[in-house]
């Protein structure tokens, strides 16, 4: 469906293809900001299923991601018809987890650059994450 | 992505698989019931795209199709994890158009069965959707 | 906040005055449609709480009210600005809820018609929702 | 509805009531992270239209802010039946508008921390924003 990406994911751990789907717009005909956080936690879901473990399944476990801190740079709205690349990497960081989650539309211009930091919960409580860390290789 | 659909599609005029995404779902654990409607919306859109006519060239030439009329049986939940099949077929009735859309999850079974009926507007007022019906082939 | 509502709602069991959010605009900039499905949920949830029961309560003894169908007229579509008053009656129908909800514009225009059929599961299961029921005073 | 607000807003220029709504909630039982953006659009729009202007009314005179930069700092999570006080204060930077917005539980509990940067297109060109600034007196 998309046949034309011109961006170079190399530097980065894990990347995937996605499209606006139009009720993402909101009134300015632009992808509504919030929607950007639903990109990025499909990222690191996808992410972590490539490694062989769901969120439903660490939630089943009563082990919790949760976000602790998102610092997202707005560079070029998305549209209608667009198509992107959802870039990831991750690291940890002391007890949590920071994810580099970089967004270019198709035609390689950055839409948005975001650092995500997750914490673990573990049965309520803050955990170092180390199911997580071993499931994806940190 | 998706190796193992059992769904027949003959009966349709348009198939797209697509997977449940977490942030779909609500406390229950199932995607919340509105997001059903996002799905039918965006297998709309790309059925009109795969004819060449995308809602965002229509609106900007100043014809809005906008839902008239909505009747969704919801059968089969889906969860985190579920892939599915969104089925779509489309007839006019009378000045609007008439959608039949069935979802089902990728092992066949029924997860909503929908009549999404369509009005046109042009420049704001009830048209017969000429465009619209003229790109689709009815 | 709202000064002037011209909606008779005597004829329901409850309702409730809300107002459009601008984030719930799509970029034709009318309230989505899969947005009104929001609106009814949350006034279904509204209406049990009035009668001290509550769907997260519900949820953590095993008991989940789920759609089992809708349907939906769409009358006249709600913009920014737009506030409006969500109207809801309910009552048995053999083993499941029947709720009809209808939205009317500040100024009595109505907005949607809806009839929502919920069915109650228990621990997974169809039960008969007499827990729900009971609290209602149905 | 809500009688028990322990929260001092006196440092901020405007603070509104909300309240958790379930449709918000996701399969962990709080409020999923993307709504956050949602209350924080809401609450600038509802501050904007406390002094007069609103954001679609600006939209139709070319006038579209839209945002540059967010920073968020997740405390506790809402959960259902939570009700909350969404604050605000606003202030020019440079060319742009820094929004300090900070959420807290009726309890006083914080549960974000945001700064979010806004910028002004004016016919889809970067402008000072000066209409917005002179309508919230800055």
């Amino acid at each position: 469906m998309i046949t034309d990406i011109k961006v170079d994911t190399s530097q980065y751990m894990f990347a995937m293809e996605m499209a606006v789907r139009d009720y993402e717009l909101d009134y300015q005909g632009i992808v509504n900001n919030a929607n950007y956080l639903h990109y990025l936690e499909h990222t690191r879901h996808e992410f972590c299923r490539q490694h062989g473990i769901t969120f439903a399944e660490m939630h089943r476990r009563g082990l919790d991601p949760v976000l602790s801190h998102v610092e997202i740079s707005y560079r070029t709205p998305l549209r209608s018809d667009d198509t992107f690349v959802s870039c990831l990497s991750m690291r940890r960081r002391g007890p949590k987890f920071e994810f580099i989650q970089d967004i270019y539309r198709a035609d390689g211009e950055p839409v948005i650059k975001a650092t995500i930091t997750v914490a673990c919960l573990e049965n309520g409580r803050l955990s170092r994450g180390d199911t997580l860390a071993e499931a994806v290789g940190l």
